[in-house]
C-alpha cells in the first residue's frame, strides 16, 4: 500500500477556447497533489496522463485495496519522480470518464447530457486547460511536465505553448504525430463504437444502454497494440485456454468427454487459446468502466496532435519556440510509438541547439513498457529528475543568499 | 483483359472425414483449370487461395470486366505460372461463400442453412478434399502446390499429407503456424461479427439480414495487417479527405463555410483522413460479398494450423515425412507473416535434408507483396517454375525413349 492520496475539484467559469474555433462555457478538472510545493512554488511537476488513465497517477485511495494510481511504481516517496522532493500534479483531462467535465456530464445549455455533442478537445486545449489549473494554484514556472505515449504529447505541447513557463520536458513512448497505422487502428475502433446499435448516435446516457461491444472491441485492439509481438509469444503464445477456466465458458458437450485442453475444441466461437481469454477479459473489464464518447475523443485528440502542421510538416520550426530541457525515452519494441518517433524529435531539438537527453531502453515489453518497472527506465527517469532537484536547491539556495 | 475462365463444379457424395471428428456427409467444390493436362498427366499444379480468395485464380469471365482472377499477374499463358505449359487448378474451399459449399448452403440433415453449424474445417481438411478432386480428375501426383498466406499453409500441409503426389511446394509469404498476435487479430475480427446483433448467433439468413457492422471491422483490421507501416505512410500518411469526396459524407454545415481540407473538421465521426475513407471503403465492400459464418471459419482454420502441434512442437520432427522439393518466398516488409516465420519452414526442411530454395524479397508493401507485381518476386517464381517445366520436358522424353 503506497500512500493515500486525494482527489480534488476545481470549478472554472470562464469559457476555455478550443483548437477547433469552438469553446466550453464552463467545467471542472479533476485532479491530485502529492509532496509539497516548496516555498518558491519552483518544485511543481505536472503529470499529464494517456488514454484511459486519469489524474490518479500515485498513491491510493484510503480504505481501498489496489487503488494505486496508474504510474505509482514512478512517483511517490522515495521513488524516480521523488514526491520528497517533488509537489506532483496530476490533471484529469477535459472529456475523460474519471472527474473532469466529460460527455456524461449536463451541457449547461441544454441541461442534458452532452453525449456525442461533447466539443472536440485536442491536446493543445488540454494544455490550456491545465495551464489555468496552475494559475489558480499560484504556480507560475513548473520544473517539468512528464508524459507517456499521449502524455507525452501533451508534455511536448506544453514546451510549445508555455515555453517560458516550465523548466523541463519529459517524454516517454510519444511521437510527434499518429502515422497512418495509428490513425488507422483508432478509426477501427471508433467504428466499433459508433456502429453498435447501442451507441445511439452518442446519446446513449438517455437509453440507459452502453455500446459495450463496441468498447470491447476497441479495447482488444488497443491492446494489441500496447504489446510487442514478443512479450505476447512469451505471456501466451499458442497456449490453450486451461481446463479450470475453459469450463466456465466453454461448450463441453460436443464431442462426448471433456477435453483436456491438450486437444482443440473445434470451434469458432469458444474461447480456444489464452491470448483470446486475455482479450475478451480486457474488453469486458474496460466496457464496464470506460465511456464510449471518452474513447472516441481522445483518439481523435491523438490523431489530431500534430505540431508540425502548422510549419508545413517542419518539426524543427515548429520545436523552434521551445526553451525546455528535454529528455525523450523510447522502448525498442514498442510498434505502436517506435523509438524512429522519438528520433525525430530529437533530431529537431537538436537542429535547435536545445538541451535534449534521449534513451531507447531495450526492452521486450512493447509500448506498454513505459508503466512497467524496468530498471534501465526507472534509472534513467530517477537520474534525471534528482538533476532537476539539485537545480532547485540550487535556485533556492541563490534565493537565501539574495 | 486475360483469357477467358469458366466455374465448374464437382459433387461428393461419400462423406469427407474431417479433424474435429465431424465429418461433412456431401458437398460440391468449385474449381477452375487454366492450360492443358499433358498426356502423362504430370504438368498439373494446384494453387491454394487465402482468406477473400476463391478458385478464381486466373483469367477473366466473359462479358465481365474487371473479373480478373486474384493471381492473374502470376498465372496464364506467357506468365511467371505460365498456362502454356502447366494445367493449373484452382479450387474454392469447403466453408467459403464462393462456390463451394459453406454455411450458406442447405444442410441435407435439416434442409436448413448450415449458418454457425458448418463444420470446423482445418487447413488439412481442405487439402483432403482438394486430394478428392484430383482423384476424379485421374491426376495421380501434382508438379507442384503453390500457395501464398493461408494458401502457403495448405501447400505445406499437401507435402505432410500426400508427399509422394507432389514433386514441389511452394510456399509464399507463409507461417508454419499463427503467432499469439496472430492469433489475436483473428479473435478481435470474430468477437466483431459475433457480437453483432445482426449475427443472430451465425443463424442471420434466416433472419434475411447480414451481421454488416461486424464484417467492415473485420475488413478494417484485416487491411491494416495486410499492409505495411511504410506503404501506409506512403500511400495515406496524415493526408486529409479530399474535398471532393469530403462532401459525399461529411458533415458541412459545421463551423460555417466549406473547409478547404487544410484545415481539421474537428469531428470524432466524420472521415478526417484518407486513410479512414480507404479503410471504410474497403469495409463497406467485403460486408457486401462476403459471408460471417466463413469468415469466422477461415480465420479458425489459420488458428488452428499447426503441424509441429503433434510432435510437441517440434517442426524439423513433423515435416521430416515432406518429399517434395521446396521454394518458400517471404518479404521484409511483412510483418503479418515476417520472413522469420518462413526461415523456420526453412531452416526444419534443411535439417532434414530437403531440397529447399528460399528467396526473402525486399518489397515494401507488407504481407499484400504477394498478390503485387514486385519484378524480384516474379522473377524468382518464372525462374523457379521454369525448372518445373524444364523436369517435365525430361521426363516427357525419358517416357518417350522408354
Amino acid at each position: 500500500m503506497s500512500f493515500i492520496a486525494t482527489p480534488q475539484f476545481m470549478h472554472f467559469d470562464e469559457p476555455l477556447p478550443l483548437q477547433s474555433g469552438g469553446s466550453i462555457a464552463d467545467y471542472d478538472l479533476a485532479f491530485e497533489t502529492y509532496g509539497q510545493l516548496n516555498a518558491d512554488k519552483s518544485n511543481a511537476i505536472v503529470v499529464c496522463h494517456a488514454l484511459n488513465a486519469s489524474h490518479h497517477v500515485a498513491g491510493s485511495y484510503e480504505g481501498q485495496s489496489k487503488s494505486e494510481g496508474w504510474w505509482d511504481n514512478m512517483i511517490g516517496p522515495g521513488k524516480p519522480v521523488d514526491t520528497d522532493k517533488f509537489f506532483v500534479i496530476g490533471i484529469n483531462n477535459l472529456g475523460s470518464c474519471f472527474g473532469s467535465t466529460g460527455p456524461m456530464h449536463t451541457n449547461s445549455a441544454t441541461g442534458k447530457p452532452y453525449g456525442a455533442d461533447f466539443p472536440v478537445v485536442t491536446v493543445e486545449d488540454w494544455v490550456d486547460a491545465q495551464a489555468r489549473l496552475l494559475d489558480r494554484l499560484g504556480i507560475g514556472k513548473l520544473a517539468a511536465v512528464l508524459g507517456g505515449s499521449l502524455g507525452g504529447m501533451q508534455a511536448l505541447s506544453w514546451s510549445l505553448r508555455y515555453p517560458e513557463r516550465m523548466r523541463h520536458a519529459v517524454v516517454v513512448a510519444s511521437a510527434p504525430n499518429l502515422n497512418a497505422e495509428n490513425i488507422a487502428f483508432n478509426e477501427v475502433a471508433r467504428r466499433a463504437i459508433v456502429t453498435d446499435p447501442d451507441f445511439n448516435g452518442g446519446h446513449f446516457y438517455e437509453h440507459g444502454v452502453v455500446p459495450a461491444r463496441g468498447l470491447r472491441i476497441a479495447r482488444m485492439i488497443g491492446h494489441i497494440t500496447y504489446l510487442s509481438d514478443d512479450v505476447m509469444n512469451q505471456k501466451f503464445g499458442r497456449s490453450l485456454r486451461a481446463p479450470a477456466l475453459l469450463a466456465e465458458g466453454a461448450d463441453l458437450t460436443r464431442g462426448g468427454p471433456a477435453p483436456d485442453r491438450r486437444d482443440y475444441l473445434y470451434s469458432t466461437q469458444d474461447v480456444e487459446f489464452q491470448i483470446e481469454s486475455y482479450l475478451r477479459y480486457q474488453g469486458e473489464k474496460f466496457s464496464g468502466y470506460f465511456d464510449a464518447n471518452t474513447y472516441l475523443l481522445i483518439t481523435r485528440a491523438l490523431d489530431y496532435f500534430d505540431p508540425a502542421r502548422s510549419h508545413d510538416g517542419d518539426l524543427t520550426r515548429a520545436l523552434a519556440v521551445a526553451k525546455a530541457r528535454f529528455l525523450l525515452v523510447s522502448f525498442t519494441t514498442d510498434w505502436r510509438f517506435a523509438p524512429a518517433r522519438s528520433r525525430e524529435i530529437v533530431k529537431s531539438l537538436l537542429e535547435n541547439n536545445r538541451d535534449v537527453s534521449y534513451a531507447e531502453i531495450d526492452a521486450p515489453h512493447g509500448h506498454d513498457a513505459f508503466l512497467l518497472d524496468d530498471p534501465r527506465y526507472m534509472g534513467v527517469m530517477r537520474s534525471y529528475f534528482e538533476g532537476i532537484a539539485k537545480e532547485l536547491n540550487t535556485a533556492e539556495r541563490a534565493g537565501e543568499a539574495a
